[in-house]
């Protein structure tokens, strides 16, 4: 106990000397939490040493509640005075709704729980918890299981095949592989198995058995039933606002080919300024100011934060639903289209009975997406972060180059889909109307990179000033060459089959 | 006001506090500077706050002058009293040379105009802009567009294609996609369309509509007649020498599968030791002192910097004509050659009358290109600042592995070339003889990939000591595979054809 | 004279000031050494001035020693006098062992050599240098030169093609593609062919010509006889431990599509966190300590570093055998399998006579590979870092998904090797029934990106968890891609043959 009650101590100090501090910070570490300390300190040091650089460590949540609304990072009405006065440690969070969670387990005399839901931390943040479930990522699970559609493409792309007698056969992806590759991100189940009995330092301990874990994505499935993963982007367990804010966080999921948001930012202008004069800005100011804290957004600063200016005015509200700000749903699907007003997008039907937010030849199926007036009130909520840099006319001209980027990449998917239709059509290959997967021939998959990779690749460059993405490094180069590839192998398949 | 006096008095604080300045150094704002600021810091808050930030905004015209040849940023003998004496804002760069500038518009009672150009940066940095003017970038939109053979490449590239009657067919890409793909780097132009009225806080106001705007490209045709971008790399509005000196600037059109200059560095041994090692390192001395202020280059030491021994002695000069320390152009064309004599590159002919430094069969065209002597002479000038860490023994292994590699992947591009020539002359494609574009069948496109991407890599890497880039990194594994899979086409198109 | 007396004494005030020294550090420079540097400062001033931030220009080998023994960063038990009272200076280093040096010449009256070499700094570091020369990396050069299967691979891949009469031929590489492409990483011989004049500052002097030179692979074979180079990782002059301990250093060698650990690594949670927040961390630290000095792992902590927990428990021992906490061996071959029993590899031999730890269709072949007890150990010693931060439960859930992985991208990779040896057999390609190269068609290039590249990225991600490495970027997509696209090539060119 003694090196505990020194470390704080010594977080103590550090926190006179050098950080900003709410009044009455500086909190005490519970009965609890110094119970967990006292074996974890050496069990995980790692993590208790990240805690310890914690503002959680530091600051109670009736300190945290006590500054001005702007600079607040919590968002409750109230909680129970047995959280408000202590500060945030290993028992606030893992001993939490003990009823809700399967994963709770008795450990000496604790009733606690390995994983920490959305739910544990809408105690002090129900308000970010809440503008979370509209997310598409809140439903990144789902919406990837439980549509026949996605999910074919899931056990396409990493089901085991086989090769006999000259034919590919293929068989579903074991659990462990959706959890190793989309569910990574998505999100998987985590359930308790059942209990094993470990020895320890101090004696057989038991211990529940968690399938689909570790996992962190954005849409896990919990084990007190319910969604989403905070740490996700607020990595645990120092929490730091720094982290989230930077570009590399959101880079676990939206780097890849599919999804290369992190490529086209770090290759602007913006991730420039970034890399080049960013290791002396203010991540940790709240609220965020343009100017001085920073010169040049970061993820957050256009989806996410509180961004405000010198002279106070806000340019942008925080928000945890992050489509807030976007009129275009430009990646994923196979045509770009306005975003969904469900964020669960299992209930979407094209007119085709297909689960499409448009129809195989790229109309959108209006009822389900947002209409117009609300994509331009997203789009002036966007714009008005991008005005605190630049001129109307620069905003002005940057969207109407976006919007006819969308036009064309979705012809230029048209036309890959048609020659598809053609091979389908003329027995090339097997696609709907011979009820096969859409997406296990060469051709299938060829089609699929035109969207999921190339049109999506051009329509981030041409979101974030993405340069060579937009042209050679994996855009409009590639959208080109894959047409005439896919027209090519049409003709070698036909004639073969003469 | 208050505001903005306080803001340059913190400057000013800053400035006796923690950075070297230069003698009379914190000069006064002008006036029509603060009338600028009076609005724009509430509205445009974040390039109000980046220009705080910046030199710009402490240190007039005559006292950057005032410095010894060797610190100074500044090229010009002499500006008008008005600008010499007062620190260079909004005002001093946007409302100069009204009568050239067809961008040019009365704001609040001053002749502004929106895009500041290389002629305007020209009164303080006349030198800097001379040096410029030679350079490929500086024509990077002429060379592109007024060049029939590399515009046909742009247009079937970002061109929209379409599928009818098993047949593909390509439309020219329309202004939008070009300013969002090719000309995003090589530079739009920028032309005045008209004026928009707008409501603002202080009232309806009107505004110029410009057409390829933004646009930030280093070979941009500015409203002004002139040509180029300084904020291509000294971004605005901070305009920061340690943003000019990171690698990460010269990403933005560096960094693709056709240009992988970025990508290169970064995993060679001298991105590594910037990379482990550079946040410790001085990005604003001037000038830069090689082991003293970096014990690594960044592209610009290498590229334009003014690079000086801790004992005074100049290894290189500082130069924005960054071909004077290259004796090969290794990137862009079909093949590797000498560079050209002249930057604007569309007056060349090979003996096919093709506006083309080499022959199709790599042959180069002399006439048009520098003589081995002047190769030498820029080698040598790149060679004393690789002998600034490098002994003789080692700097001339590196060059003679170099010089290798470009006459081996100059090989591995024939080759490609001999394919692409048979299938021209069997009837599998269409080129030069049927007056056919050359870019837009599948095996022209692999062909394309051979020089522009594999070839192009393989020498970066032997340049920049780029390791895998050499080998599979988009290097020589795929120049060797391109040729078979080449081959194979040909093969499958012939059989077809029978 | 004099600069170099004010450059030490002012390194001296920089260690007084801000870094932790051992008792009786600042030593004095050796006499040989001022001689050095008494020309080199100005003729390589960035050499000169990386050491002068060195920890070798500061502490005297006996220093050194004097450590407590955790804090030791040599292992000698003892050194000459001569060495023992001096900083480690040019001389130190440049004059050793000069019997052995083959590259040792005669300069200004000493015996200097070029290439310092494992050997030399053995004099130091001689633990270090014994665990190093049980890694592959150890034996690098002749695993590849001298394993004629993995030295065709070589050669089909960075050799000359032509195309001539419709066939392609090869023509096998010459001596500096080798050393510009795969022995850039795998490290040259380095040969001196004779002797140089060469006029300088000083007077006309000899230099001794190297072949294969530069090079600092990590299986170079030196002058001296020695295998090997410090310098791939403690990079000269500075060799800084700072550097050594950068992802960036190793991402030298391990950042392509056949290597790519270092892109995995910086997806992953543990590189988001290093890339927000590494920035505040003591890399300099001996012993490194979880949670204080950092709070995620870099490339180090894992495969090399002392690592400690707060309270003084060793998590891990520094270990230069990086194989000591690796069961199974991911890159490179066809097959992932267990680590083999000798670091020199070109012993190994298969059922069918081929030099591969396992048969063509993937069984191991288990007399020359470790056994699953020292899997287990080995694993185990890795689990140990991970449970820093991990509890049990999220460890043994990681390493089955990981096991998992193998096995199933060992299953892909045999589904593409069933696919070839179908080519083989039925005339579309030729192999090694037919003595021709298994590595030179197009299928056989597909099949080799198959193992070196895909499954190779699957199985980083799962290791390291790389999110998008495992699904999209490089990983299943691909192998599924891929097969689809080999059975579709063998069906093209079986119909054509008919």
């Amino acid at each position: 106990m003694r090196k505990h009650v020194l470390g704080v101590f010594m977080v103590f100090v550090s926190v006179l000397v050098s950080a900003p501090m709410a009044s009455g910070a500086s909190g005490r570490i519970s009965k609890q939490t110094e119970a967990c300390l006292e074996c974890h300190a050496s069990v995980n040091p790692g993590i208790v040493g990240a805690w310890e650089k914690s503002r959680m460590a530091r600051v109670t949540p009736r300190a945290a509640r006590s500054m001005v609304v702007k600079k607040r990072r919590v968002s409750f009405e109230s909680v129970s005075k047995g959280l408000a006065s202590v500060v945030v440690g290993c028992a606030e969070c893992h001993t939490l709704n003990p009823e809700k969670h399967q994963d709770s387990f008795e450990h000496n005399g604790y009733q606690v729980h390995v994983v920490v839901t959305p739910e544990d931390c809408a105690i002090c943040h129900p308000v970010e918890k809440g503008q979370y479930s509209k997310n598409l990522m809140y439903n990144a699970y789902g919406n990837l299981k439980n549509n026949p559609v996605y999910h074919g493409l899931v056990d396409s792309a990493i089901g085991i095949q086989s090769f006999n007698g000259m034919k590919t056969t293929l068989k579903k992806p074991d659990e462990q592989t959706y959890a190793d590759s989309c569910f990574y991100c998505h999100g998987t189940i985590v359930k308790v198995q059942g209990m094993k009995t470990r020895e320890t330092d101090k004696g057989k301990m038991s211990f529940p058995i968690l399938s689909g874990w570790p996992n962190q994505g954005v849409g896990r499935i919990n084990p007190d039933g319910s969604m989403g993963s905070c740490t996700a982007c607020h990595t645990r367990h120092q929490f730091s606002i720094e982290m989230a804010r930077s570009p590399a966080t959101c880079s676990e999921c939206h780097k890849g080919p599919d999804v290369p948001a992190y490529k086209v930012y770090m290759v602007s202008k913006h991730g420039n300024i970034y890399s080049g004069l960013g290791k002396g800005w203010n991540y940790k100011a709240v609220p965020w100011t343009v100017g001085k804290d920073f010169t040049a957004p970061t993820c957050a600063t256009c989806h996410v934060s509180l961004v405000v200016s010198e002279q106070g005015e806000v340019l942008a509200e925080r928000t945890h639903q992050m489509s807030d700000r976007l009129a275009w749903r430009l990646m994923g699907l196979i045509y770009a289209h306005p975003h969904p007003r469900s964020a669960d997008t299992t209930v979407i039907r094209n007119k085709a009975g297909l689960p499409l937010p448009t129809e195989l030849t790229g109309e959108p199926v209006a009822k389900y997406l947002i209409d117009t007036k609300e994509q331009d009130k997203r789009t002036k909520t966007m714009q008005k972060v991008c005005l605190g840099c630049h001129s109307h006319g620069w905003v002005e001209g940057q969207f109407a180059r976006f919007e006819n980027t969308i036009k064309t990449t979705n012809e230029m998917t048209l036309t890959a889909t048609k020659i598809l239709l053609s091979a389908w059509q003329k027995g090339a290959a097997k696609g709907l109307a011979q009820k096969d997967s859409i997406f296990n021939e060469a051709i299938e998959k060829m089609w699929v990179e035109q969207w999921l990779f190339f049109a999506n690749n051009t329509r981030y460059a041409s979101a974030m000033m993405g340069a060579d993405y937009g042209a050679f490094a994996n855009g409009r180069w590639y959208m080109s060459k894959n047409i005439q590839q896919m027209a090519d192998w049409l003709e070698f398949k036909l004639k073969e089959k003469r």
